[in-house]
């Protein structure tokens, strides 16, 4: 494997040379949210990206690192904001390091019966250790949230464990702001 | 383990709540330079600081992740530009990433008998594959060069290879510029 660089293209909030690109739209995040039938009339209407995710390819085995931008949408589902589904890691051992580029968010950390949220603003670099089920919010009511996020290449991703264990809390609208609710 | 997030502090080029902090000085940097009589006059005159990290402490074992910001300072040795000590990964497994976050640098790789240079500006992320040594140079002359890196927690450093098998390439002024020289 040779060594590469890409660019963090800050205006067009994409990963410049990218290998794989998802876009997360509203019609894949059935069950996601808390009111399921205002999910489904915004499919409807107009089936908005939720979140996209710019990706290298990197083998997947043990001392190698995915990396990866990802840029949340602002926007809402009957008041509850615009978030990733959520994971936690297959391999329980591995950790995950996530880097705020832009935007206001918050991190949704959750372990067991543990839960943790993060401010996570432009600068700030959290630190998700071995085992914690994590998610993003996007808090802001007009701009993307943009991050970067380093993880180890053999972690795999657990969402069924998201679906049974879900996160225990959402954050919702509140006037000009927000607010934590549990689901 | 508890999450925990720190913040880049752009203004001040440090990590807010570091555990760790440690300070390269040109008296640090014997033998790293071409003129070794140039580096220990300058040590004697003002043993400057070539290059600050600070970084956060967790488990090393397999699946967490290190993770620093580096800040090398402008100036120079006999017109070799300040850098990094550079150092391949003990465990030769382990790949790792660089974000830059401030200045103009170069990021010299080196894996046997195959070199490469990377550009290392604002936004550029850089893979370092398993078993690439890695230093860093800043080619700016008069601010620094910030960046962020994480790495596997596992990998451990061999310094002593960096010295064996020293970088081939040297970095060095040229007018308002730089050149690269073989060493």
């Amino acid at each position: 494997m040779e060594p590469f660089s890409t660019i963090y293209d800050s205006e067009n909030e994409i990963l410049t040379n990218y290998t794989l690109h998802e876009e997360k739209k509203i019609s894949d995040m059935k069950g996601y949210f808390i009111n399921e039938e205002a999910r489904e009339k915004i499919e409807k209407e107009e089936n908005k990206v939720v979140y996209k995710v710019y990706k290298q390819d990197v083998p997947l085995i043990e001392g190698e690192l995915l990396h990866c931008l990802t840029c949340i949408q602002p926007g809402n589902v009957d008041g509850q904001f615009f978030m990733t589904k959520g994971h936690y890691h297959l391999n329980e051992k591995c950790a995950e390091i996530y880097h705020c580029l832009k935007g206001d968010g918050l991190l949704l950390l959750q372990k067991e019966d543990q839960i943790k949220i993060l401010e996570f603003k432009p600068n700030a670099i959290a630190y998700i250790p071995a085992g914690w089920g994590h998610r993003t919010v996007n808090i802001s009511f007009t701009k993307s949230l943009v991050f970067f996020s380093v993880w180890p290449a053999q972690s795999g991703y657990d969402y069924e464990r998201t679906m049974k264990e879900p996160f225990q809390s959402s954050i919702v609208k509140d006037k000009e702001s927000y607010k934590i609710i549990r689901r």
